[in-house]
């Protein structure tokens, strides 16, 4: 089964926005097995969205979108999309419900625009949206509507209903949880066998490193496939198997997994495709009863906000300290004026006093200290931009790493709480 | 003129990589005054490239591609863009020699492979590639070779001769320069004037409503043009003028510009494209001779990190507190422990203390407090997930807003640091 991926919207042709849904739908369709050889981007236009819409269905069974449900004049998707596949647009009760409900819980006014978002195609399958305004919905594609691709000419009713178009909001934010709570099961069902797949998922080797390390590996790759992906400080692998169901797909990943694993030794942090890195140091935390607390410079509370994501992490954090200036490192942190004085604020030596110090003001077993030169300016021959020390106390053992990260202020701030965490990961396994 | 934008790779068809190129390329068009209505992606495959191509040709001028230049078997961009422009590939001497020149340097042996990168279309515009192996190409496109499509049906030569496709390498790092320093001039000389854009950015009023605002100015929009993007909790308007030369399109721009922000009054932080939101609020603390802290619960560090992104930031901000448990609150902030057992952390009350409290801790002139229940547990009847209450002490005088935030923790989270930035600004402003 084909599908393509279509985006929505003039902010990404305008290069606004960089294209990320097409990049997270791509990556959901190769682990469900579904083929996907175009994608395609338009802008908010009537004629060009309906171009858009019968080249994709004259050459794919589904066609994803993503952006052009809001509220506005603009937002044509829902429209045009229905008109292609040959369905009228009736008020759906439920959705206009959820909408005046939306919006009564915030206490804002419902503008005659918003109605427009609780009308949808009367054949189809209306998709839930907890994460905004808009809803989703599965078109099913009738053959004698104005599409008339190749595939499905002369096609009966049974046959053109194999063809769907979805449509799914735009903000990431929204349509990343739809796909996967509504969209994903939609696709799975129609998936030519099954696929199955384990993320093995590393941290602290470089993505051409992890590829030299399993070439020979992916060079004989058949069924299962071995595919990589690089992500800030991390590379994940992924096996995928296609079988007859599961169980013989799962037999077929295991000793691939299994080989991968032992090749990365203690730089793998889990095998759990919804498993973040800060999620897996948690575990950690959690499973050998420690307590940890950060002190941050630099980063200015990135690490504390990213690990405070976790649910469930106030079983083992309590209190962060956020200590940009000399005064703060010194009064919260106890670190003491001469070392500041000595060494700067960025230091082995202040790096290990503000872990300790935080460790002590906070009454935690386990403390990281970041901190830093993030630019652009402040930057000296011995210690360039982009030098981090992260500093790492756990029950009263501490020890201090520096890091020379190349890029602009958000990069080497980036890298300096997947380093920390990396860090972490490593100390606690 | 019109552009249209080809990305050939299947590691952005699986979702490997993101499409970042398509992105920098639209960019450019835009500020070139070039118009593109459509993206595509396509894989290493001879009929799909071809298909993308002549389609392509039939609705655009120019056809911008990028990636499938590499050595390998697979990549047959150049190959088969040759094809649809009816052009011969022929050895190209400087390229052979500078691609020879290229591995003497590394000390790596050329393979039969590689010779094929220098082999371009005969009436081809060869682009230097100073980063990589593969050069770039510009094909004029003959009319009557195999494209074919209605722009061009019947075209004389030199009708024809004004549509190109233009061949660039898929890495970044290549494709960028390239772009910059060969094809941008190319595309220069056919632009048909000078773009100039001012985005005025808003916080504090929704998309919907903001179009409202100026539906008006919309409806009537043709030179210049204002265009609206959401973003989390703000929205962006961009107005953008083409005339002959920079001044003639600013003339126009700044009636428009004036009368948003006159509509918009305090809710407008900024008109330049580059400022963020957590600028602006820096800017204006700089202005007043402000200091601030920040003490935030279930934001743990997000609201805080966000600021200290912003360089110099170290004028106005010292340090800030995580407090996630009730005992920090009390300890760090010294919310009463009264207060904490009679309403609870998530109250009006515990944001009054904690930002009262962190303004004193930190001796910071401004404190803002962020205390609520992002989930997926926690919430109450009363005080459902996505309670959310934000306190701003200025000067020792506080003020509380309550939030009911939707979504999951990773949105709440958000939203509770995007609504805290805009009560700042509001505040401050």
């Amino acid at each position: 089964m084909t599908v393509e991926i279509i985006s929505v919207g003039t902010e990404i042709l305008m290069g606004n926005i960089v294209n990320t849904n097409a990049a997270f739908l791509s990556e959901q369709c190769v682990t469900l097995g579904l083929s996907c050889y175009n994608q395609q981007v338009v802008g908010d236009n009537h004629d060009r969205l309906a171009d858009a819409f019968k080249l994709a269905l004259s050459r794919a069974d589904i066609v994803l979108v993503s952006g052009g449900l809001g509220p506005t004049e603009d937002d044509l998707t829902k429209e045009t999309a229905a008109e292609v596949c040959g369905s009228k647009l009736v008020e759906h009760k439920p959705s206009m419900d959820a909408l005046k409900a939306y919006f009564a819980k915030r206490n804002i006014p419902l503008t005659e625009n918003n109605y427009k978002q609780a009308y949808m195609p009367e054949d189809g399958k209306v998709l839930e949206n907890p994460n905004g305004t808009a809803p989703g919905v599965i078109i099913p594609y009738k053959a004698g509507s104005s599409a008339g691709g190749a595939g499905t000419a002369g096609g009966t009713a049974e046959k053109a209903a194999k063809k769907y178009i979805i449509l799914m909001p735009g903000p990431p934010g929204e349509m990343k949880p739809m796909f996967l709570s509504s969209v994903r099961p939609f696709l799975k069902k129609r998936s030519p066998g099954t696929i199955y797949s384990v993320t093995v998922k590393e941290t602290g080797i470089g993505e051409s490193s992890a590829e030299e390390l399993i070439k020979d590996l992916i060079d004989t790759q058949t069924n299962p496939t071995i595919a990589t992906y690089a992500k800030t400080g991390e590379v994940h692998m992924r096996v995928s198997a296609m079988a007859e169901n599961k169980a013989e797909a799962r037999k077929l990943t295991a000793p691939v997994v299994k080989e991968i694993k032992k090749r990365f030794g203690k730089h793998v942090y889990t095998t759990d495709e919804n498993v973040t890195l800060e999620e897996a140091v948690v575990k950690l935390l959690k499973k050998r009863g420690l307590t940890i607390t950060f002190a941050e410079s630099c980063t200015g509370g990135l690490l504390s906000g990213r690990v405070v994501g976790v649910p469930g992490v106030s079983d083992v954090y309590k209190t962060g300290f956020v200590t940009y200036s000399n005064k703060a490192k010194h009064k919260l942190l106890g670190v003491s004026k001469k070392t500041l004085k000595k060494f700067g604020a960025v230091s082995e030596e202040c790096a290990y006093e503000m872990a300790f110090g935080a460790a002590k003001a906070a009454e935690a077993d386990v403390a990281v200290a970041i901190t830093g030169i993030a630019g652009p300016d402040g930057g000296t021959e011995e210690k360039p931009v982009g030098t981090v020390y992260i500093g790492c106390c756990i029950n009263g053992e501490a020890s201090v790493k520096r890091f020379n990260f190349s890029g602009n202020r958000e990069k080497i701030r980036d890298n300096s709480v997947s380093a920390a965490l990396r860090m972490l990961h490593s100390e606690l396994a």
